[in-house]
């Protein structure tokens, strides 16, 4: 590693990530897809014993369900909407006028029903809501989604548009709770294959604004969010690149998903960052994949 | 095949699709995704001798390259934009009250740099701009990204978020069209590998607006577009599951990017509408992967 050429720019020259223009909305290369991919096979392979189901979500999401999920409300910097043109002919031409005289011409944009995804688990849980009460063993989903969070950064590991893999547990709160402290052990062996120096810590959530950090205080004193962090930017605190989270009951009573019994489901998600944890591997085992260590090969590629 | 049950019906019955309550918004079971993945593996192994390079996009590029494609111009009904709350902790409150009172607090989100990704093939583009004049072979990219689409469908086949994989030539008149030719060839071979009825024929754009009749007319004249199209949904058109497109040097000239010789760039691309492939399988050969006719299952899985 050159000091003086920063991570961000090796990735760029190595040709790992195509600059776009604008920070954290990159090309991905093909090994770096690869790496993903197979990040994926052996992080579903831990789970496929248990999972009741698996499911892929396009990168947006119903608005409604969006404003069900409260994220406005917590996290108002971080989230996208999807805006279109909805006009005629004639607002057709004022908005090529615009374009031309290089003024706003988005100003006429329309709000959709749809929401860039902020989390992968969100569109989830308004599915298992219209199924009904749950059986008495709850839901097991293996689920991923391209996810948006609006906070353009040259930390090559802050994107806006990433992707999370997760497994996401909807039941009693026995049922939630082990799940967690399961998929914490089984995260830092995941980090011992891939040979990545790692650490658990208890974390919050970044909660907007003034009341947001009380938000978080106490997310943090009641040890709802754990984040597994790997040294990846230099110069900068390690990067959370799983989180295993608890969400009580919240999420049972925001989208009304039942438990057997009829009362609130809890739920917890543990979730992959595919995109930093394929950034933690590159960082500490180079650019070339296939001069990876023997065992982190064989971890991924079998 | 129950006549008085949607194909979309179906899909959400087997579990291939998951509903979210959004036309053309739906979540992808693991066999639809792993119906794609194989999709691609076929589409990949067929051009790997002569690409030049592979490359992976998010599903939003930088505004500023979606102005210069001229999307707003052609196809503004379609296109969608990313908006973003940029306010302060009084101007959150607001937000917070305008929802609780089911009134639409959307009014302040803002314009980012972001535009959602209308053709897989733009973001490559300004990349190749970058880079100064082209070498004598030109450039062969096989790439992928989610695409959006601002029309809402009850036909499965016409999803507002949706994959398209594509190879992208870009280099002289004769690179590209023989590259065309080569792949209409390609994909009607593929199609005969996946046991799925098929034709090609000239199509066109769906311009917007008066103005755009003419450009659709003058695109089918010139034959710069073809489709391959299979019958998925019932009593619909077939659904263009392939296309075939010469822009000549419209794009080199729009991003500036240049032959050999200094000349703008002639382009041309063949994308595959992966979604539309995978709801065409399912149409012809069943809910169940296991169940595909033998060829097929050969051609995808090996």
């Amino acid at each position: 590693m050159t000091a003086n050429v920063s991570f961000l720019d090796q990735l760029f020259n190595q040709g790992i990530l195509y600059d776009s223009g604008v920070d954290g909305i990159y090309g991905r290369s093909a090994d770096f897809e690869d790496v993903i991919s197979r990040f994926e096979d052996l992080a579903l392979s831990l789970g496929k014993d248990e999972i009741s189901e698996a499911m892929v979500f396009p990168p947006g999401m119903p608005m409604t369900d969006f404003e069900t999920s409260g994220y406005m409300k917590n996290f108002p910097q971080l989230a996208g909407t999807v805006h279109a043109f909805c006009g005629s002919d004639h607002d057709h031409m004022g908005l090529i006028q615009c374009m031309a005289a290089g003024e706003d011409w988005t100003e006429n944009q329309k709000k959709t029903d749809l929401a860039l995804t902020p989390a992968a688990c969100y569109p989830l849980y308004p599915i298992l809501a219209k199924r009904g009460p749950l059986p008495e063993s709850g839901a097991y989903v293996a689920l991923q989604s391209y996810c948006f969070r609006h906070e353009p950064s040259k930390e090559p590991t802050r994107m806006q548009m990433f992707r999370q893999r997760e497994y996401v547990r909807v039941g009693t709160e026995e049922q939630t709770t082990a799940f967690r402290e399961t998929w914490k052990q089984r995260g830092q062996e995941m980090m011992d294959l891939l040979e990545l120096p790692h650490h658990v810590e208890v974390a919050n959530d970044p909660f907007f604004g003034r009341a947001g950090r009380m938000l978080g205080s106490s997310q943090r004193e009641q040890e709802l969010k754990f984040e597994l962090v790997i040294p990846v930017n230099e110069g900068a605190s390690p990067t959370a690149c799983m989180s295993f989270n608890y969400h009580m009951d919240n999420f049972g009573k925001a989208w009304n998903i039942q438990q057997a019994d009829g009362s609130p489901a809890h739920t917890a998600c543990v979730g992959f960052g595919l995109e930093r944890l394929a950034l933690a591997l590159f960082r500490h085992h180079g650019f070339d994949v296939k001069a990876w260590p023997a065992g982190v090969r064989k971890s991924l590629w079998g």
